[in-house]
């Protein structure tokens, strides 16, 4: 049996990380650095899975926290798996429901065993283990699965954070020994908070265990953008250049490019589809706010160089107007709209980074997304702040 | 210049008044009987235009009244007219906005002038007379626009009801005069309530003015089944065969099947729209209402033999999942599929025709919508009833 996951790292920027490689799954091959549009409950909101497609997604992601709980992991067993349940036939990764556990669920206990916690739907008591994590994405049936993980608060004091740390590898460990199918890729997940000294230690630890991938997890919790950033800084350089490393949760553009500098492969974020549900639309002149009124007689499209449907087919007068209607139309455009942005994104990133010209591009693209360089963009008070930077 | 319009009956069933047709417009050539989806607010709900086209749909119908509020038909206009807006290249019909601006909008007053109400949306005070009604769908641009009309309240005595009908011709002669666009069909409506006589006087007020197509108006607002199809009965033959013959907000499928046989050509009706975003969902075995846990782990398409994406790639399973968890995804798949299945079931009704055993077919045709022609099928219980019949 080959291996569930080959990563082939072919080019690497001159001057910082940032890499581009191929990952080949049993579901296909990706290439990589790449962005996970999110499928919370076996779908990704607001999209059939051949536009998904169409924006260019590769690898998607699925939540094992609420997959769990509804329709729960032997119906997805019984549908042949969760690529057949939820009809995409690309790659998928299942995270390992313990940070849906402990954000979204109440009366959460943690022990050395698990975690206890009542559902957000019912209120059932659910007990979730490293080992019943890792069975249920079994059944699940992802490309790639997570290690069962303590994701400690971001106001948790050091000694909470260096117990998290130490549970997070121990847990790893017994993630590692109940997974049973070879056609899984496991990756373990780094934690450690804001404080370098734990990441590192973390790291160790975790890369100990010999996994095909590592995930930087407990960011984009709270933290300031600079302490994400570092937590990011800190560890890569820690992980093995031969394995995909994926920094989970993350993030908006300006992110994805500063971390691609810093060597990571995989991202994964709502914000995207979420704010495409909220009329924020992302141009590279900047956020558009779409319900706003001066757009009422904007009969152009929302990037003229776009390839997507909702771009060639349809203006922002109209996108308004489903907007303010509350049409389901409106999402479902924003949503193909922003999507195929993240992706032409990523596209964009790769291509740099082939060129060896990525600082360069890093340099500029905070300049590129104020609304500079489209005169008949959206004006300055649209540029990317921290609200919609930290929004997910 | 030639017509907007040109409507040829390619064939009728010798046993009773159903027959097919094209019907030939600017903007394309429909087969008829047709159904039309409707797009109330320059959308039909839940779809985008290349899937809607994918299941079958010519003609579309859009609502004046709603467009007229927003985004109004001055933007509709400037964006270069309602099929560039909304992204639909196949021909639209917009109704008059009268019947929305006595049935959603408050302090209805009626004169011979027009009728005066307050906007739902808003409150503001809206004047709507026969010229601007046609003004504003001169404005739209659809390839058929419709008379302004009076439709009385089901329950309106018969005094009411007939200075209705006489209004409605008043109405329906300066609507004429008030059309200005020579690539627009301008279609004229009968009214009449239950009253056979009213609406024979209203077939021969409206037929003397000599519309290129004609409706049936005044139907579906609260009368029985069979009042319903008698008004039809009563006023079908009275219009000229050579011209398309359009039931307004007409229906569910035992109702198209019926007025077929009374020789109608022209159907528009949200039931598959509405019912697919309240999980009922059609099969030739019945209406499925897929939110029930029988659903659970039925790993079957919602109907194997239908070509539709939702049934190529989707379980009843998945289908029952995303709508308990009230995923967009349910809405849209459901639309794609209630759509295809009233455009199949069109396409049935035009074949048998042609084939000439419309009677035979209709005779069927309730039986086959009692579930007992597919054994995994949902039983008895889902069979159509008088309450999906009339929840339009």
């Amino acid at each position: 049996m080959s291996p569930p996951l080959r990563f082939r790292v072919l080019s690497t920027d001159p001057a910082c990380s940032a890499r581009v490689g191929t990952l080949r799954l049993p579901h296909g091959e990706v290439e990589t650095p790449a962005f996970m549009p999110v499928g919370t409950q076996g779908t990704v909101k607001g999209i059939l899975p051949r536009d998904l497609r169409e924006t260019g997604a590769g690898l998607i992601l699925a939540n094992t926290y609420h997959l769990a709980l509804r329709p729960g992991p032997e119906i997805v067993r019984e549908a042949g798996g969760l690529h057949r349940f939820m009809g995409w036939d690309g790659p998928i990764l299942t995270d390992s429901g313990g940070f849906q556990g402990f954000s979204l669920a109440s009366l959460n206990k943690v022990t050395d065993d698990g975690v206890a916690f009542r559902s957000h739907i019912d209120g059932a008591l659910i007990h979730l283990t490293p080992e019943r994590s890792i069975e249920i994405q079994n059944s699940l049936g992802a490309d790639i699965i997570m290690a069962f993980d303590e994701c400690a608060s971001y106001t948790a004091d050091r000694p909470a954070i260096e117990r998290a740390v130490d549970r997070t590898a121990r847990w790893a460990e017994r993630s590692a020994q109940a997974h049973r199918r070879d056609d899984q890729a496991l990756f373990g997940i780094i934690q450690g908070g804001v404080h370098d000294d734990l990441r590192r230690r973390s790291a160790a630890q975790i890369t100990a265990l010999d996994f095909p991938g590592y995930a930087i997890g407990g960011v984009s919790v709270g933290e300031t953008p600079a302490e994400m950033s570092r937590a990011v800084e800190v560890v890569a350089p820690l992980l093995p250049p031969d394995r995909p490393r994926y920094v989970m949760g993350v993030g908006g553009p300006e992110d994805l490019v500063g971390m691609v500098a810093s060597g990571i492969d995989l991202f994964d974020c709502v914000i995207p589809t979420r704010h495409a549900r909220n009329a924020s639309l992302f141009t590279r002149a900047g956020l558009v706010k779409v319900r706003n009124l001066r757009f009422a007689r904007d009969f152009t499209p929302l990037e003229s160089d776009c390839p997507c449907y909702a771009c060639r087919k349809f203006t922002r007068a109209y996108l308004r107007h489903l907007y303010t209607r509350n049409e389901m139309l409106a999402g479902m455009l924003g949503t193909i709209h922003n999507l195929t942005f993240f992706q032409r994104l990523m596209g964009k990133i790769r291509q740099v980074i082939r060129d060896g010209r990525y600082r360069e591009f890093q340099a500029s693209f905070s300049f590129r997304l104020s609304g500079v360089d489209e005169g008949d963009g959206p004006g300055k008070e649209d540029s990317p702040s921290s609200d919609w930077r930290l929004s997910h």
